[in-house]
Order: C-alpha cells, then sequence, then structure tokens
C-alpha cells in the first residue's frame, strides 16, 4: 500500500527539533524506501544548548561542534543519510531575507518534496519556531511559482506541509489533526534521542509524549497495535479520492 | 488501493441533505464497491419544502409522499439501495430522547460503519443540522461502550465521523478539513439533484459548489484532474500509519 | 501562607474522574488541613466500565458495587473523607432537571465552596462530561441567587470554578490556566489509580500526563522542585489583590 | 434618510434587560417613528431581583408585581407603549418546548419585525440568557418556514437578528458589530434605568458602558458628535446595496 | 439614497486583485458617482502570472507590460479612470519600509477616502496579500496621526476599511461581515475578468463566487432581487445612528 | 501575605501608557514595598500627542521635552522613583533589531523582575502595542537563554508576563485573566491620569473602566470592597501551589 517514491524534506530550526518532534515518522518513511531530506537551520548553540554552556569557558564553536556531532549522530540513528546543516544564527533567528528565500525555495524545486514537515504556526515560549513556520511557507510560495527564476531550478507544484507538535502543546493551541503510528520505529526513536547529551532530560519527556499520542491513536482509531505515535497540523487541507 | 470492504452510514437530516452535500462521494463509495447505508431522520416536510407549500391546501401527507418519493428517486441515480426513512418531525428535531439515541445506536452496533458522514458541528441558519450532529455523535458514542445493553447488539469499535459543509459555510466556521474529488461521479450527483422539483434553485448553486471545491482541489494538490469535489470536516484527527 | 480554613467541592461526573484529573491537588488540599468534599454524579456502569463488562453475564449492580467499592477506596488513599454518590444513570446523563438543579445548588449553599473543581467546557469525546460541566455551572447561579428559595438553605457567594483536564486535551481545545505542583502527594495519587481494576490502562497514562504538566511547570516558573503537576482551566478570570 | 415604516421586536429574557442593553436603541427608534414590540419573557424574578429578597418574608407574587410595574414604567420613560409579558419562570428557563416556540414563531409572523434584538450567544454568568438566544433564533426559524402551519398566521421573511452585549462582555467573547449611536436618547435611557430600585448600583455601570461605547464610536467613525453609544452582534451577516 | 460624494480607496496587491475580488463593488459605486482611486501596488509578474511565464524566453519586462495593459484594459471595462501602479516587486512583498509606508500615509491624506477596501486578513496560500493588508493598515495609522509630518499633506480622519474575500474563503477564516449587491454591474466585472489572458480558469470561479454570495445575499434579506455578490470583512465595527 | 521583595518591570510602549493601563497596580506594589522599573520606549511624539501638535509650528523636540516632564510627574504621582525613557521613534516602531533585543535582554537580566507586565498580544487599533508585545518576549526568551552572552549579564529565569488591556478591549479580543482591584490606589491614578494634559479626554474614559473591572471584580470575587480594579492577560498559565 506504502509507495516508497516519496520524497519527504524536514525542515528543523535547531539540531534537535527533527528528533524530538518527528523521529519516529521521518525513520518509518526510510525504513519503507522513502527519501527523506533533512535541514537543520541552525545548531541551536544560542538558544537550545543550556547545559553546555553551564561548562566554564565554553564557546561557541565548542558548543557548535558538539551540536552538530549529536545530531549527525542521532541522524544515523534513524537511518537518515541526507542531512544538511545551513549553519544560520539561533536566538533571535532572522530568516526573512531573500537570498534565504531564495535557498530553501531552489532546494525544494531540485529535492521536489510529496511533504515538508516542520514548524507550526505557534510556539508561544520558542519566536525561532514561529519564524521557522513562516520561512517554509514564504520559500514554498516561491517555489511552485513561474515567475521566480531561480538559477539552475524549475518550478514546482504545491507540496503537503505538515507542522511540528511544540513542546508545550495546549498553550500553543495545537490541535492534532493526522496522528501517525511510530511503533515499528519508537526503539530508533529513542536512540537517536539519547545522542543529545545536553538535553537529557527531554527523552524521558518526549518517549511519554510517544505513549500518550499512542493512547489516543488506540481510543481514536479502534486499532489496538498503535503503542507510540507523533502528532502534526496539516497546514491545507487534505484533498483526494477517498475518505481518510 | 481502495478497500471495497467498507460500510459508510451516511446520516441525513432532511430527505434532500445527503445529496447536495455528499451524494458525489457516496455515489463514488458505490460505484467502487463499498456497502453505504442512507438514514433519513425526517422529511424536511416542515423545514425544507417550502414550495410545495405554496400549492394551496396542501397537507403535511401530501408533501411528505412527495418528499419521500423523490428522496428515494434520487437515492436510485446514485446508486443507493439502502435507504431507511425514519419520519421523526422536522422543525424543531427533538432528538434528545432515549428510545432515538438507543436506535441510532443499535444501527451502528449492526451495521458496523468504518465512516458516519452526517451533519457538521454548527449550521447558522439551521438549527435541526446542529441537533442531527449532537443526535450521532451521542449514538456513536453508547454504540461502542460495553455497558450500553441493547438487545441484540454487540458493541461496536470506534469510527471516523465527518461533518457535511454547510449552506453557507463561511458564517458558520466551516473550515474544510477533507476535500474528496467526485468528478467521475459529478454526473450521478446532478440527475439526483434534478429529482427534487421544490429546491430546483439548489441545483445549480450545488453545481457551482463543487466546481469551486474542485478548483481548491486542484490548487491544492497539484492533481489537475480534480474537476469537481466535495469538502467535509473531521470530528477527530486522523490517526493512521502515514502522512495523508 | 496556607489557610487551611478552605472549602474545595469536587464533582466528578463518574467514580473515578475526579482521581485521574485531580487527585494529586485533592490529596493536598487535604493533608494541609481544607474541607474537601466530593459527589460522584455516577458511577460510570454503563460508559466508563468496558472491561468489567467483558465478563460473561455481568449486570448493572455488580459493576456498580464494584465501581463504588473501588471509588471508596481510592478516596481514601487521597485521604477523603466526605464522598457521596448520587447514583444517577451514564450515558447519556440528563442533568437538566429541576430536582436535579435543586439538589445541586442546595449541597452549594450548605457546604458552601470556597473553590470548585469539575468538568472543563468541552470533552469531544464524552457528552456527559459536558452535560455536569453545564449542570454545575447552572445549580452554582441558583445558588447564588436570592429569589430561588431552596428549602433549609441560605443563598451563597459566587465561588472559583475550576475544569478538569480532559484526556485528549488538545482535541479538546484545552488550554491550562492553573498548573498545580502535586509533588508531595503524587504518591498517593498513584496509589488512588490503582484502585481502578477495570481502567488498569489509564494509570501509566495519567503518570505520565502529570510528570509532563510537572516538565511544563517547570518551565513556565523557574522552580525546579515541580516534579508532577495537574492542570486545570479557570471558568471565570482571577480577581485579587496581586498579579499571580 | 430613516424609514419610519420599520417594526423592531425587542425580546428580553428579564424586567429589565431590554433598558440595560438597548434602551436608547429602542427609544431612538420610537422617536423617528418606528413600531417596537417588546417581549418580556420572564419577570426575572428568582433571578434578578437580589435586592427585593433582601426583605424578610417577601413572595414571589410581590417581587413579580414591582418587577412589572418597574419595567412597565421604564417602557414608559422609553416612549414604549407596546410590550407583552409572557411571565415564564426564570432560573432555569426552560424554553424548548413546542408551545412556546409556535408562540414566538406567531407573533414573529403577525408582528414582522424588520429587526429583532435579544439576547446574543454567550453570557458565561447568566444561563437564562442563552437559553433566550437559542430560542429566538429557533422561533425565527419556525416563523420563516411554509411548511410550518400554526393559525392565523402566515410565513414571514428572514429579519435580522442582533445580540445585546452582556454584562461582562470581555469574558463572554463579545465583539461589537454594531455600535449605535444613542446620544439623542440618553437622557430617557437614563430615567428608564432609574426607575429599577432593586438594582440602583447598575445605573452607573450602564451609564459608564454607553460613555465608552460612544467614545469607541467617535474614534472609529471621526464623528464627534456620538456622545453616547450602544454596543451588538450581528447572528448574520450584513447585506446590502453599499458598503456600509 | 446613496450620496455620490464619497471616495474609495481601492489597494490591490496584485494587477487583478482588485477585479476578482471587489469589481462589481467598485463599478457599481463610480456608475453611481463616487470618486474611485485604485492603487496596483505590484503587477504580479513573479507570483501571479504562471500562463505567461509557460512560453519559452519569457522576460520580466514582458510580463510586466502585459499585466499593465491587461489590468488597465480591466479598469476601464468597470469605470476606473484613476488607477495607480507602483510597481513594487512581488514574491516576496517587502512592504515594512518607512518611505513605503509614507507614500501611502500620504495618498490617504492627500485622497481622503471614505471606505479603503484592500487584502483582508488572513490569506493561507498567499503571503503578500498578507503583507499587504498590514501595510494598508499600518499607513492609516500613520495617516490620522497629528505627529507623522508628511511634506504636503495634512492629518486625515479614521477611515473605514473593508478586506477582500480570499481565494479559498474557508482555509482562512473569511467570515463575510458585509455582502454587497452587484447584480447591476455583474456584466462589467465579467468583461472586466476577460481581460487578463493568462488567468482565465479564475473567470469561471469568480462568477459561481458572484453567484453564490448572491444565493447567500438572498437567503439573509429576503431580497430576491439580488443574482450577484461580492463579500468583505470589517476591520473595525460598524458605528452609526441606526441598525444597519 | 504580600511580600515586598518583589521586582515588576512594567514596558510601556509611549509615555502615557503604563498610568492608563496599569497605574493603580504599579502604585499598589509600590506602596506596599515591591521595586517596579518602569521602561518608556518612546514618548509617543508622533502617535500619541494629537492635541499638542494642534499647537502651530510645534517641533518634535517640544513635544517630547512635554512628553517626558508629563511622564515624570505622573510617575512621582503613582510613587515611581526608577524610570527609564529609551528615545525610540514610534509611528511605526521598529523593535527587531539585535541592539534593542539585547539591551532589554540585558535590562532583564540585570534587574531580575518577578513580574513583567507589558503591551498584550493583539491592539487592532495601534501596530506599536502589537509590536512592543512582540519585543518584550523575545527579549524574555533571550535573557533566560545561557548561550545568549550579553557583557557584564548573567542568565535569569522565566518571569511571569501580563498583558495590559487595550482601549477597545472587545474588538481586540481581550480575554481579561487576573483582575486586580486598585482601589487603595485608585486616588494617585487619577493624580497621574491629570498630568498627560493632551490626552485629558482619556481620564474619564479611564476612571470609568477602573469603575467596570472594579464591578465585574465584584461580581467574580463575591468581594464588596473590590472599588477599582485594572485587567490583564497572562501570556504562560499559572503556576503554582495552589488553586488561585
Amino acid at each position: 500500500m506504502f509507495d516508497p517514491k516519496q520524497n519527504v524534506l524536514v525542515v528543523s530550526g535547531h539540531a534537535a527539533d527533527y528528533v524530538w518532534r518527528a523521529g519516529g515518522t521521518i525513520a518509518k518513511y526510510l525504513k519503507h524506501g522513502a527519501q527523506v531530506k533533512v535541514v537543520v537551520l541552525s545548531l541551536g548553540v544560542r538558544g537550545e544548548s543550556n547545559d553546555l554552556w553551564n561548562k566554564p569557558n565554553q564557546t561557541y564553536e565548542t558548543v557548535a561542534a558538539i551540536r552538530k556531532s549529536e545530531s549527525l549522530e542521532a541522524a544515523s540513528k534513524l537511518g537518515i543519510t541526507d542531512i544538511e546543516f545551513w549553519d544560520y544564527e539561533d536566538y533571535y533567528m532572522a530568516l526573512d531575507d531573500e537570498a534565504k528565500l531564495n535557498r530553501m525555495a531552489a532546494l525544494i524545486r531540485t529535492f521536489r518534496p510529496h511533504h515538508i514537515i516542520t514548524h507550526g504556526d505557534l510556539d508561544l515560549l520558542n519566536p525561532d519556531h514561529d519564524a521557522v513556520n513562516a520561512f517554509v511557507f514564504k520559500a514554498s510560495v516561491l517555489a511552485i511559482s513561474n515567475g521566480v527564476p531561480i538559477e539552475g531550478t524549475k518550478t514546482s507544484t504545491q507540496t503537503r506541509i505538515f507542522g511540528f507538535e511544540p513542546h508545550q502543546s495546549e498553550i500553543c493551541n495545537f490541535k492534532p489533526e493526522v496522528i501517525i503510528d511510530i511503533s515499528e520505529t519508537m526503539e530508533m526513536k529513542v536512540a537517536a534521542m539519547h545522542c543529545f547529551k545536553a538535553q537529557s532530560h527531554l527523552i524521558e519527556y518526549y518517549t511519554q509524549k510517544a505513549c500518550m499520542r499512542g493512547n489516543h491513536a488506540r481510543r481514536l482509531s479502534g486499532n489496538k497495535t498503535y503503542a507510540y505515535a507523533e502528532a502534526f497540523t496539516r497546514r491545507f487541507p487534505y484533498v483526494g479520492e477517498w475518505l481518510v
């Protein structure tokens, strides 16, 4: 039933976002043969590496190196081979410039994703995540417009855009629209989460969240085999041939 | 890809609602081999037969007979063979009693639908539609509860519940969550709509709505073959194995 | 700082709701000397005892007896000594009659709670919970009105009304407005949850939820000692002397 | 510019609601020649006469007589000559029965209002007001339906329905959609408000509210002559020939 | 009844937006003697000229010339004689700079519109439209402030601001607040729409939309002569002397 | 009960905002011994000094001097001794640059407020207020992040952020979450408001608003001594030990 000829683009604001929020789904797509490309816009050196900065005389470069190495290791645990680090600065991310928008639009045109997974439209605690959401949407609009010439690319077509679940879902008005069973890759996700030494307190948290989404998934679907799940929003309604 | 072993239950507040709002989708499911059962809760004699009442000395019985005959004819144009008329009074529908709730719960338990399609949660112009929405939801909850004994039935499992698009979508806070291509059955829907002599002004309206939803479907999916479509809400998030 | 001269009224739709959703908070109030009264409107025989009904030849009376006994045991684990069972039927709860409204209003007038804790205003999966929310609010309005005579009572004053967190928070538009640290009573809550044999799958779920709310509480307050927490909505804004 | 051939129906849940919330607008319509009919569904004996009940040995009959007499006096201060008291019981109002719905529908059919002004769709503090909102809407739907025979009436056409501003606007999600200048009748409104002896604390409150709405009206329109105003919601969008 | 001494300012993000979304209303105002000025911020060369770019070796200049010529021709079909092209770049529009804000504020101060019609506050598919909405609002605030000196202008007063209906209304949370009958100018609108050769697929779409809004207008007003209509949002509530 | 060891940071977009919207609360905190620092980002010369500009040959410098002097005088009426004027330009405020963000973050790190009070998240009439809301939030995020080095500061911890009530509350979706009794400092607030000569029309307005909030406060709390109050939103849920 699953068509392996699918490209999935994941855009992660910081080095670990794609793991906590979509690691199980990414691993599942890869395991079944899809192409997944992950773009990490920043390493989260300033905003998402609090523990590393507790070390005396810590430097930006050292933190950056640690974060990149952890993110690469996590990626490999998930089976990801195609990952790019764009090394933008975080906290506060300024993404609203033409060069950055064109770079992302060009990537969309060349990779031609069927699905884009990135941050959703409100994170009440993290302004970077909101900036990434707007950035990816604007770039996706440039990508599908014939009149926007970008060297070496040709116009792509509309893709689906899914939003990550934020850390504190409820105060961010997060409402799940798609809940994906990740039981078969939960173990990989756990392994990937363990790569982030500076954020070890999040491992239990996201394990529990996957459990809780699994509980919701069973209740809503009646399918008892759904043990772990991840939730997403959809930017646009589902369009298709049959009720899903 | 389509599994014909699917049961679809459609609950229509009045005699024609299922045609205007879901006729194309129903016909498509039937054409591909699914089981579809339509329950018409009332004939809409009081509230949705304005033109018929313009005839002098009109009676409830005559209007009821005309409406039922038109609804049956429309059903046959859509390929529907399983349709029930429960003959409740409309305007204002009082559905909050135990006997009616149990009757619907029993039907859900015996028909065991994979999908239920009925009125959505707000129709700012028609209080009957809101009453039907609440009624079907409550009955679906009774149906899945082991502790609710109903003679001759056994507990069913959670089903998906989809909401019809109301007549004036925007003032009813309607936001499409699922848009279904009905190009291959649009002709059948048009034929079915023509059966309702007292509501002929709605035929053009719902033909245009199908066009407009087709336009949205093309824009959002990139699939140029989607000429006509119908839109629905989902009561619950989608739960499944893959992004849809 | 804590004033032990406080009355807290908890109204629980079914036999276990008050434990999953507010058990830690109740135990904490009791431990520090407040008066807490719990009213269980129904035993949840029909709607919240699925596992018990899996036993062949199960009867309403047996399930009711088991549920009441479990609820009493859980209450004692939380330190609750004042608990009433009103034995209304559940699924579907019909609470909109004068006698029931007056009974609750009379209780509010005699117990004179400073806080009422009950179901919040939307549970997309459980229509009983919504009925309880409306019922308690209406009764609280009768209770404070001089013109509503109820034998043996005198008019009370406005109380605060807090809403439980529903099971699937996000799809119910739940947004935490008050998060209460329950670290010192979490052990009691766990013991209480273990009393419900037919809902054992919920124990892990609500343990995780308490963890997750603890995580949110730490992040939002900066207080590292908050290990477990429960979240609530407020029906009305906070009114007081100082920013809280 | 003002067409005096207009009928305005005001439906007030209790004896004084129409004065606090729409008194200036009513007086203005009357002053300019429109027909205004006020229906007072209940006298608010139980729920809106707290001060009167402070008198020892107070009775329902005495309170009812006082409220009716005050309401009549207030009506005369506003220039109202057509006022009906339906004497339903309040707190809690049960309006969902066929006889009451038909009575209101019949009145709509015979009076044939161009505008209906009644309670809006959420009053977080007063469940009666919500009940009235639903009641008037349902009756208005019956009134326009050919198939709903009511002795001695003929079907009417769709009217505009406006919602009163509730007492605590902001917590009731009230958002003004129409703000009406009442500068020329403010004095009459003040006189009318003074008739309600048991609610004298509200006079200053609603005088200030009229000032504040006047301030908003000036700021939004640029018209400096708007000293006092009343705000309303609209159930349906404005439909017309020109932007307003 | 209609006062021809009215100035209407229309701000259109791209070359054709004002035609699809407000062409009938503009033509009607002009036909009855109002002054209408249209400002086209960009020609939509990059983002709204997809078909033109399908021609090999297409250039920005050629597309710009075609779009401007079509827009001028459409304007003349609507009776517009006062139209300005500001030639900003689109996709992605950067309007948040002082010179542009001052230019628009100066125009508002000199033209002194009674109504401004522009893009509404959310278009989920087109970030340019959202940028225009924010731009016009900010400029309108500068225009009415005494303390903002702009050479050759004097402070203006608050105007009404109306929002266009976006292409996919429902997913953009669009809720009609004003629906305007355009039956008498629908023919002109159709003629104007036909000028845009690269967007011919939109002509049928917006014809149907006008039909559908006409249907809504008839249903909500009871006026059977409303055949075609356009819908708008209002940024602020209506403020005036009488209920509208 | 009140702990005087509290730091409160107030960030005011213009010279008088902190007085109208939080003057009573500020005075109360000071009177009871808390440390309050007020930062005035701009003097509101361009956007909030309309009356001053009516004088012929008025200059930016004169208006700025008057506004600063009035603001200082008002501050002293409230008991404020710690006030900073950052003298940014208003209308339109551009705050999204690194230097400004770092300056505010540094201040948060050194003053270490327990509460921040600033503009809420939507003011439909004043784009500067929205800009300030976003600015303060972003700076607060930088302040608590270990990885954001700012000379001479050390990372602070999460604080509570409260939002001012905007001028036209209801159209700005303002919903009070915290209502603070200011009866004991209302006189000081009135004195402070009288310092702003160019905005004298606002004094009555905000006096009435304080009355109205006092009315709400009494109704919601049952405390009859609350005569005047101010309302705020909370950016985050309350987190604490007990229900409040």
